[in-house]
């Protein structure tokens, strides 16, 4: 029972089949083809406004990309401390934006409050010396597992657009915050200040499809050279946008998001119970980071259970459930808590 | 009949079916999947050298970080002025290299000679004022569908060598190149004096699967963090390198690859033998260009022949044989245009 | 008698003194002392326009930055083959700019005219292969030692912004080129559709002072940042500033500059009259380009004329008039000529 | 009495008659002049080892430049979180080293101490999502206002050295650390194990006179071009060389050290002396943190004293004694803080 990346599942089976047939015949490259084309007009619908798509091989290239596109070399990004393009995509920011700076911000569970976001500002002020407030990047859903509602992440962008920043959201897990919160696309995004999202389907049941999407079109103005100079417009582009189709077809992504939420939440809830293990963040979407004590810890990996130790922290772990979980599997996971917890 | 470009064709059966095989179940990501491990190994094998691969989203990434990598912030890459990463890429190399000079050289039918490389070089000189000539970067096959021979990349890369720079090789196309000559892998890179190489697979079967190889180790220093920082490293990485395998199994690049130049022969032997028609480069690999009286290409693209204009000169146009053309669309081909030849 | 480049004389003493009194007590740092204070209103009067002026290290630092500034990563530059920015700064504006590809064109004796820009923009396309045009980069005087009238500049913006394209003026010679044509700054500047230039003083009687001019406000949002996370925000600014101001004082620019290009016409009329030197270009401001014969060259060098050889082209030399020759070097220089005429 | 920076006061008298000195005749450009051609034999001598002397225009050039030299893209930079080039340079180390991230730590009084360091290092491991740790940068003396002894440096850079890192001191104020611990210029760098520094003259009685300083001649291998393309190779370096060498002759940059640091050090006597004063920082140099009541505040500026108010900390306060205080000023400022004492 592999629970340590949601980045470890296989496609799902619609995903693959849009694969498969998208590989019938010829198609136009570099985006030019019939399922490429289709991507902007679908996003729109899904977000219920002008939306534009752009593929690219990776989340932190949508990351890192949306920085360059949205904040000066000169400028400052405000993100969680906990933030992905903080610390796990080895400086692909900083590199792609020619040196803008993170500020990276404490907050509990992995969320930004508007405190210590206008308190960072203040401290940079008006002084050459100091990068110019640019952008604020918040991660939905969060890297410790949370989601912000709606109305939280206007207070956000409100805040960051009163101090003429732009606003851009990490979406690796938004679909698992979407059926989280039950709000829609749009009140998650745009309705609530964001400017461009990376859009991530890879952790939810495609086998690697990513897109920054724009819903503010001026803000795009140069997008699509920027992509192609950092080696991220695929030249058959098609096997991308149809797994992006996929993902959207018949609400799949929210079908497999729910599936991976609803698996975490009895993890979580099995290990919550259990004497020897503490939840140190709500269980919002499909990640549970516990401290285990060593017994259990074993307990759990001698019964095949993979999942990640925490850098930095002995006895901090974090379980990942892929949207493909099985009931069996869960039910096993369960049995086994609770016989260590009537133990 | 898609003449357009080798990036139109989907991708090989026995390619497509690695990939669905690499969705059966979980994987480890960020290539600690058993694709990924056995890369090294297998192209070691195949190259008969000690080499490295590093999977990348494109070609035009492969190209950018070698350049990155091999040529410093202030040095000078020496391309012919054909090369892909010099007139296709936007400035990706620039862009990767943060500001390194491409010197772009004229060449017969695509190929670099020793004479205007040694003079670019001197040209430049030892002045702090012109960048540092540091990497030399030959496409095989080249952007005007001939090849060089081992003996010619010999004497370009001992000149190179001779005044300290690294070599490059683009090989978006190397398996038509491979057939082309009949050379061993090794025979046209590491052993004619290439460090690193760009190893396209998209063109030739695969649906999308680039890598960098290094031959040499200590030029590699560093390069998994490159390559990250790029977000160039794909989470589910087994899928590119399921494809690379499948690629290389049972010589399936050359078994593709020689399809595709055989066309490629047979619609350029047709096109010679045509009087309205003017081939402009030998046809080596599975390119062809021609020039064509207005008559002949309004004849065959009202045959349904696809093909692409060259920008810049009205008349010349470009044929890329895919390798999945069918024995009845070259004879239809042909038959078009021995029909014109008898008019 | 040193001809070999006017980065070589010492600085004016109107300049000296300047110099000598800015250092009378404290000043603020880092701009905001009272020389550098008045450089924005200074400038404005000279220019007859609002001007926005910001001192650097030097001229290479102005020309990358302005690129930087008016150019995307992804954009493309276009300016003349022999242009400083492209042959002699060691790729300064592509560092600088992230990758912004120069495209360099032909020109007879420096200039570029508007049909070769045409083409090249039209070669560009709009294809996301391809830099986007972005920037047209004209220098006054050139390096050939010629200059543009209002009209042909006026002529070579307005092609430029019928591209979209933003139009700077790399002003190493400007105050050459001013007295050469008698025209006003504005005339030769803003009037004639240029939006920032590098303004340089170094080379006609500054120590050292350089600067960014912007004639276009909006332009230079965030400019100030840029500069300083660039290293060429001078903590003690003072000195530049003050050194820029007494360079406009009461005409000063104007009259080392009307003493160089004097020196110059003289040195050139004494080669032209000579059967040993042909010059290749006309003398127009304070450089002369001339192939002398052996023999000619030899007499020079004897006599203690110091100038440069042209790079890559053996009988080619380049001799540059400072500011500050003397009458009796001249006419010594004069004589010399003479007498290897008379024989 | 103006103790707001030491980057506000003008020049040594003896430096500016070396300035003046230097404008005599002509002289070669971009180095090759007399002055510029003495800085290594020169600066060798004073640190008794083989040193490569790189004039630039500011410390932040010095700094920037030194981390793109001595640290990949993909590199960390570890520092004090008060460092200059973390807080006060508006992202150039980001910038000029294309991404590299900087590490900001805490240690008491602006200084590093091992453990964080190392915890630091740990944190990052060896996984491709976090930078590689490249550089150590120790500020010398601190932000603070204070001094590491030789073993303190000794300390932190065997720990750099042993997890494969090279070792930057940024030395905007070094001389008056070197007069503070009384120890020689070599036991505080490339003895105590410093790679490269950044050497300020700007501080401490130059006009303007920063350089690069590498202690191993291998890891400036390139830098040369490194710094043209960075704009700060100046083309009449003369006067920024003529600078540094009168600021090392007859030891003038300990004279005014000396001075700096010995006023200093009365105005930290006395505040500390008087109640409505705190220093917070032990007062090594030329600087003196303190917090002030109001009353006090009010007090000094009323009489004309001016310094800056610290950023984020209303009743912080810093004061820096130029190196050209008068003894009547100090005698003054005593004066001043005895009366309100006795009050």
């Amino acid at each position: 029972m592999n629970l340590r990346s949601d980045n470890e599942a296989p496609g799902a089976p619609q995903i693959l089949q849009a694969l498969i047939a998208a590989n019938a015949g010829p198609a136009h490259a570099y985006g030019r083809d019939g399922w490429s084309e289709q991507l902007n007009e679908r996003f729109s619908e899904v977000f219920e406004t002008d939306t534009l798509v752009y593929p690219v091989a990776t989340g932190t290239a949508a990351n890192a990309l949306a920085v360059a596109q949205a904040c000066p070399p000169y400028g400052a990004v405000f993100c969680h401390q906990t933030a992905h393009l903080n610390v796990d995509e080895c400086g692909a920011p900083e590199f792609y934006a020619h040196g803008a700076k993170l500020v990276p911000l404490a907050g509990a569970h992995g969320k930004l409050a508007p405190d210590p976001i206008r308190a960072a500002i203040d401290l940079l002020g008006d002084d050459v010396h100091q990068p110019q407030p640019a952008l604020l990047s918040l991660t939905q859903a969060t890297e410790c597992g949370t989601v912000y509602s709606r109305t939280e992440i206007e207070a956000l962008t409100a805040l960051a657009r009163a101090h003429g920043l732009r606003c851009h959201l990490d979406g690796a897990r938004f679909a698992n915050a979407l059926v989280a919160t039950g709000a829609t696309p749009a009140a998650l995004t745009w309705r609530a200040g964001i400017d461009l999202m990376s859009f991530g389907a890879t952790k939810n049941g495609a086998l690697g499809a990513e897109a920054l999407l724009f819903f503010d079109r001026a803000l795009a103005a140069g997008f699509a050279r920027r992509r192609m100079q950092a080696g991220h417009l695929l030249s058959k582009q098609r096997y991308a946008s149809a797994q992006l189709l996929a993902y959207l077809d018949q609400d799949l992504w929210l079908v497999t998001a729910r599936r991976a939420n609803e698996a975490a939440r009895r993890i979580g809830a099995a290990l919550d119970a259990h004497p020897q293990a503490t939840l140190i963040h709500p269980v919002e979407i499909n990640q549970v980071f516990a401290r285990l004590e060593p017994e259990l810890d074993a307990t759990l990996r001698a019964a095949g259970i993979e999942y990640l130790s925490w850098p930095g922290e002995p006895d901090l772990y974090r379980m990942v459930a892929p949207y493909n979980l099985e009931e069996q599997q869960l039910e096993r996971f369960e049995a086994l808590l609770e016989v260590g917890a009537a133990g």
